[in-house]
């Protein structure tokens, strides 16, 4: 899927995980579309004194700065930008006058930057990546209110719908909220193997502090002018990462059929004396047959390989289903298909194929989610105490803790589990609640709980 | 279409733009993907050894350079893409080994960043543009000769079935092509107004002199080592500013239907007394009807503008064809239609609504490449002495010249032509050739020629 560039932390994207970005960018484009998200594209540099307008925003990010054009110094320093609010609002402040240019609703696909330093990771953290980022301006909280519920449900039928991976929707503590907005939300997806919870996208209320900083006004109905209500709100390449993570094994990738570039591979088992070319026939056939039932269908018909060796290496790219044909099948009119998911086999007959393929497809979409979320769910521990958080945290769990939601307690948290894996850290408060009996108290101050939130150590 | 960024050179590509690039990109990607391109994303940054290496290549451009992160400096200076020839050709050489990993068909579709400092215009020189950049690598001259050209048609087609604007197949001269490649193919187009020849887009053979830089060799079936032939081709965010050039007039934007965001707006002319209601009925209606077959219209039912003030607004944006209903439409169960290229109003009954739009567009699509063609054929002078050629010049003229084609004479001409206007120079020798008697001499150099080719000032 990727390659390693000889920078660090930049990867080469290849096709295999391109052409899964592009099935999540059709199907999320045109969603957002039906909300009437308009495209445009800003520039990739911002002048350096508007970045410094934000400062609060600005310490969340430490932009990459352009000193030279060739052999010479530039004018001014540029930056490149890592999210683009101080590219665009700038021009929000002159574009917006009344209330008929509301609500304004920019969204962009591109390629962001930001230096990080720890642990560069494929997909998971790397210092270039590409991500759409929608930016919407409104007059009132409660339009920009409920935009942020309806990207978020987006987001999630991305992660659930599409690649498999169940998410909590939730909103984020006030340390880990998007710096200078005024509340976070995000899908949180967990990886049972290392025990650490993953932030998949999010989708900020930026409330009116950036309006205030860049000057963004209209004129309402009335005449008096009025501070604007903004979002911001994006998902990248990293949700790629989070679907490999969740549903690889042993043998590799494993693909949800939604994403998968292929969905089947058809593969010619032509055993000695066979007619080999009535086999390559029924499998030119049966690709025809699905490609025209718009089923993602290919064909393997190398030579140099072994059917064997093609088996392996298709199972490692994830693709959701196998077909076999050798000469048994021709004779009986059956094709073999083989699950990447679970391994099971099944002949059916050649004329059942689409009906049957678009069947094992579903299933495997249903499959692979509802065992992702079995392992998620079984890693949920719902604690009370230090102790208990403790005894879970170092058991890989996630962590569902009453909390009195104070800032100086999550610092604390943090400083207390600081450690080679990383410290623990709120992931989100979920939308969904569990009870919460008057009297419970917070399990790291002690204090009356005001929540239950996620807890855990994150990528 | 675009707003002014306050980095010189930069703009802002506002939905109008960016929906026509959506446009072409849909029509574009999809032909590519039938010739098996597939799709990569390859990083923004190239560090600043990997770019001395092809030097020849890199004196056409001049990278901007990054040095600094956040407030320290870089390990090692890194610079930002112009193109990508030196980003992906270090993989290629990696990634092929055998004739079996032939041919390799790469597209990316991004942002690159050259530091012009002449002019900048939108659209047509800006320092940093979208585009798709295809990269492709042959086991032979003659796979590689036959891409070439089935990429430069389909520019071709952009220009001429999307964009309505006639260019010119040609080959660049050894002077004008692509730096560091074996031969540059363009397509061509001529604005009249201007007397300027703008460059449309090039599809390049690199033949073998990146390959041996960057050490690109496979193994044939023979046993034995080759190098690799390679193609690079590109076309950008410019072609809309061609296609605003070619077709705009006193009122504003022409845009041709293929790549209109909005083919056919709908505006309700609400005259005193009328029942407004049974009019905004009849408007939403028609746009319902139009979208239902395909077509994108729209309907403008805000009431704090004149009708008159709207024509005006969508004749400036360039809108194919206006619909407007007034209540005698209404009475007539008609709908009255107002063609943006030429004026001309018809009335038409709303039975037969989609059928006459579909007609009129198609009619507006030929009409605009006529009408360019006629307007760009009448400015193209055959010429075959310097006196000639120095009067087609100031007349603003394309000129078609015999030429001896020789480096030496055409930067010569661009010598003898130097002044406030800029140089003539070669636009490229048309693939399709008049009749050269022999004997014909060049017009600037009296050596026989050897070929017509087009000259003139350029973008």
């Amino acid at each position: 899927m990727i390659e390693y560039y000889d920078i660090s932390g930049c990867y080469i994207l290849r096709p295999w995980a391109m052409e899964i970005w592009e099935l999540l960018k059709e199907f999320f484009d045109s969603e957002i579309k039906k909300l009437k998200l308009k495209p445009y594209y800003f520039p990739l540099f911002v002048t350096e004194n508007v970045l410094q307008k934000e400062k609060d925003h600005i310490e969340g990010f430490a932009p990459e700065v352009v000193t030279k054009s060739g052999k010479s110094d530039l004018e001014a320093p540029i930056a490149i930008r890592p999210t683009s609010e101080t590219v665009m609002y700038p021009y929000f402040s002159k574009w917006i006058r009344s209330h008929r240019d509301l609500p304004l609703k920019c969204n962009q696909w591109c390629n962001v930057v930001r230096w990080e330093f720890s642990n560069p990771t494929p997909f998971i953290r790397s210092r270039e990546f590409l991500w759409q980022e929608g930016h919407t301006v409104f007059a009132t909280k409660e339009e920009a209110d409920e935009e942020v519920l309806q990207i978020l449900e987006l987001y999630r039928r991305i992660y659930e719908e599409f690649l498999a991976v169940p998410v909590s929707k939730g909103r984020k503590s006030e340390m880990e909220k998007f710096a200078g907005g005024l509340y976070t939300t995000s899908v949180e997806a967990f990886i049972p193997n290392t025990g650490r919870g993953i932030q998949g996208a999010t989708s900020h209320c930026l409330g009116q502090n950036f309006a205030k900083m860049f000057d963004i006004t209209f004129e309402n109905e009335k005449g008096e002018r009025s501070m604007v209500w903004q979002n911001s709100w994006a998902y990248t390449t990293r949700s790629i990462g989070v679907m490999i993570m969740t549903h690889g094994d042993d043998k590799g990738l494993v693909l949800p059929p939604k994403v998968a570039p292929i969905q089947v591979i058809v593969i010619p088992v032509p055993f000695k004396d066979a007619d080999t070319t009535a086999i390559k026939g029924a499998c030119e056939s049966a690709v025809y047959t699905l490609n025209q039932a718009g089923i993602r269908a290919d064909l393997d018909a190398r030579e140099n390989y072994s059917p064997g060796w093609k088996y392996s290496q298709w199972e490692m790219k994830g693709v959701p289903l196998r077909i076999e044909i050798g000469p048994k099948d021709l004779a009986n009119k059956q094709v073999r298909i083989v699950r990447r998911d679970n391994g099971t086999k099944v002949d059916i007959p050649s004329t059942d194929l689409v009906e049957q393929v678009r069947v094992l497809l579903d299933g495997i979409q249903v499959n692979l989610l509802e065992t992702a979320k079995a392992k998620r769910d079984a890693c949920i521990e719902i604690i009370s105490t230090w102790d208990e958080f403790i005894a879970a945290l170092n058991n890989k769990k996630l962590i569902l803790a009453p909390w009195c939601d104070e800032e100086e307690v999550e610092k604390d948290v943090k400083a207390r589990t600081k450690g080679e894996l990383g410290a623990a850290k709120t992931l989100c408060t979920p939308f969904d609640q569990p009870d919460l009996p008057s009297g419970t108290v917070c399990f790291a101050s002690g204090k009356p709980a005001q929540k239950w939130s996620f807890w855990g150590r994150s990528y």
